[in-house]
């Protein structure tokens, strides 16, 4: 007998929650706001009526346990969004656990298909990135909860005290309990639409390496000074970034993605030569060994387009995120649930990070996509075709009974 | 016998001029100040002083004629500054005409080196680029008067009633008096210097294309968007600003100069593929064929861009100036002069505008540099060598004698 999901039930949950914060056809409910504690606290409605025992931690996530089981599958993404976001990113998977875990109880499928819940509070980083996931983790570091604010300039623990959060107790995921986290989301990305696939089965999250690069060159006037005695850092910038581009569509793997998002010439007039650019370069792979190989071609452009323009270079690596590799054998229960339900998949990393980045160091771990209408994501225009919604949550309960058996 | 012009006296009057206005090194006297005013006054009066008629125009021009001759050299350049300018840059060429009228009346040679000189007003373009020469020669247009105002919202008719200036009587050249134009001028670049010579004789001043040029993309997450599917705006502008530099050096003359001075990225910001990307290209020469060439190149280097990254390219003219040569026979005068001094000199084109670019259009009209130290201008570090700017002066006298003969 298999778990049945009810696809209807989903989407109305779905909707409803996207009435909170509703912004058009898209969503604003950033953490800690009026909106998304309320949000919260109707998600923790929700989970009760279902049969589970539901709390708010200490930093907001919303967790939702099934009772009576010894063993289970914990399901969740984050209900908080960007200020202009989307009515599925995250909220779309922490439904699905809700749907899930509810289906389970009323079908008395409660012990083979148990499942625990969590609503993650700011993954999208308004005061600190996946703050909800590194907290159930026991990743939460007291010193960046201390440091962190948001843009308004309101502190992270100004924050939990408006939301009345520090009477609430922490809350761990539990080895001993939690078999694996199944973490669904929209694919934020124009693949899936690309291929004509309806489900992404997500090998890894990509490492980022992030750096800020810098010419210095000289001020002249573009009139006056000839050519031949510029330090142009405009020129060593326009260079770098045409034969970086190639560099990295010719030592990156097939899935290596690079940007190049920032260049600001200054002091930015017409009639001056720019005494300096400044750049941010960043590039995105699962292999450590391609993000190694790249940094050091990005290295060595550097240092000739400063050769070849007279000018010099300053090259700072700004972030650096390990690639976070899924669990093979979860990934495999996904694949086989989706070959049951005769749905072709396809294998994709992700480019963008998600909170079972943090879960995967602790849990066996597999995050399942579906399609973005047009690719589009954090705006109000993100969208998924309905009955690909409701398909990748029956994927994902029936992945629950495997991963179980 | 020669005219001598007397150094010693030249620079004392330069270093008095540059305490109207000084800032530590340099001069702040932006056109219609009050300190520009009272220089104008000081310099009238040295005018009076050395026996010629001097008088305020209309537009504040200070305008100075050698009484009893019925041909004469006109004299001058400008006495406004940039608003943290150098102490040479105008005032030099202005005091040039004081010191060699001055040298002429003394020394019993007014009418074989009769000398009528000018202390424009506004060369830099506080309110109108050089309505002093404008004025003069009838090109002032009283559409562009009514409109204009300075960066500080004063407009420019208002400023000429603050300076008393609407009873002064306009003042016109006079082709059957005035058989030339000279004006002296710091290089503002670093040419003379790098090849060790002591006078520039300037070819012409160079005409300038201007252009704004966008390309624009789709902004999509630099994480999720598989390179093959992105149209990357700042893609485009890095392989434009390469291949445009080297276009450029192909296709331009020896003394051709370009610059690419501006480039945003949109929105600029490290995660996400640039939607959009402004530039600002220009490219200066003397030969309106070179212009037309390499404007030519620009529009199939940024359809060949756009194609190549699946952007779409708008490129517009902002600004046209055509080249200004200058008048052979009196640039040849200028190098007899020099020639006579013993002192090497070469020929240039002024990559910056000047006064010159109006009056050529009118009278035969030619222009020397002096050295500018380390090639700087409009900085209060510029300087040029006092043993420099007194062989410019003594050169130039000599080339009157030489027009007048």
């Amino acid at each position: 007998m298999t778990l049945k999901i009810d696809g209807e039930r989903l989407i109305g949950d779905l909707r409803k929650l996207a009435e909170f914060g509703k912004l058009g056809t898209g969503v604003a409910r950033i953490a800690y706001s009026d909106v998304d504690m309320e949000a919260r606290a109707w998600f923790q409605d929700r989970l009760n009526d279902a049969g589970l025992d539901a709390r708010l931690d200490r930093v907001g996530n919303v967790i939702g346990t099934t009772p009576g089981a010894d063993h289970a599958v914990l399901i969740g993404s984050h209900t908080d969004t960007v200020p202009a976001g989307g009515w599925l990113d995250g909220a779309m998977g922490a439904v699905y656990g809700l749907e899930i875990a509810r289906a389970a109880i009323e079908q008395g499928m409660a012990d083979s298909h148990a499942v625990d819940v969590v609503a993650f509070q700011d993954e999208e980083g308004t005061y600190l990135p996946c703050i909800g996931s590194m907290a159930i983790c026991g990743e939460a570091n007291e010193t960046d909860i201390a440091a962190a604010e948001s843009p308004a300039g309101e502190k992270l623990t100004d924050a939990l005290s408006r939301c009345g959060l520090q009477s609430q107790q922490d809350w761990r995921i539990d080895p001993d309990r939690h078999v694996a986290f199944l973490e669904a989301h929209i694919e934020q990305g124009p693949r899936l639409e690309a291929d004509g696939k309806r489900l992404g089965l997500v090998t890894g999250i990509v490492g980022i390496r992030r750096f800020a690069l810098r010419f210095d060159g000289q001020a002249d006037h573009a009139g006056t000074t000839p050519m031949a005695l510029r330090k142009d850092a405009g020129r060593a910038a326009f260079q770098l970034g045409m034969m970086a581009h190639a560099a990295f569509q010719a030592d990156g793997g097939e899935e290596t993605v690079w940007n190049i998002g920032k260049a600001d010439l200054i002091p930015g007039a017409a009639n001056v030569v720019p005494s300096a650019a400044e750049m941010i370069v960043e590039f995105r792979d699962l292999s450590e060994q391609t993000l190694d190989k790249l940094e050091a071609r990005l290295g060595h452009l550097v240092d000739k387009c400063a050769a070849a323009t007279n000018t010099t270079a300053s090259l700072t690596r700004t972030a650096v995120l390990p690639p976070s590799p899924m669990t093979p054998a979860m990934t495999a229960h996904l694949a086989a649930a989706a070959d049951a339900a005769g749905e072709a998949s396809m294998t994709m990393p992700s480019g963008a990070g998600h909170d079972a980045m943090i879960l995967a160091r602790h849990l066996p771990t597999a995050m399942l996509f579906v399609p973005s209408i047009g690719g589009r994501s954090h705006d109000i225009v993100e969208d998924t075709a309905e009955e690909d919604i409701i398909l990748g949550c029956q994927v994902m309960a029936n992945a629950v009974g495997r991963i179980l058996a």
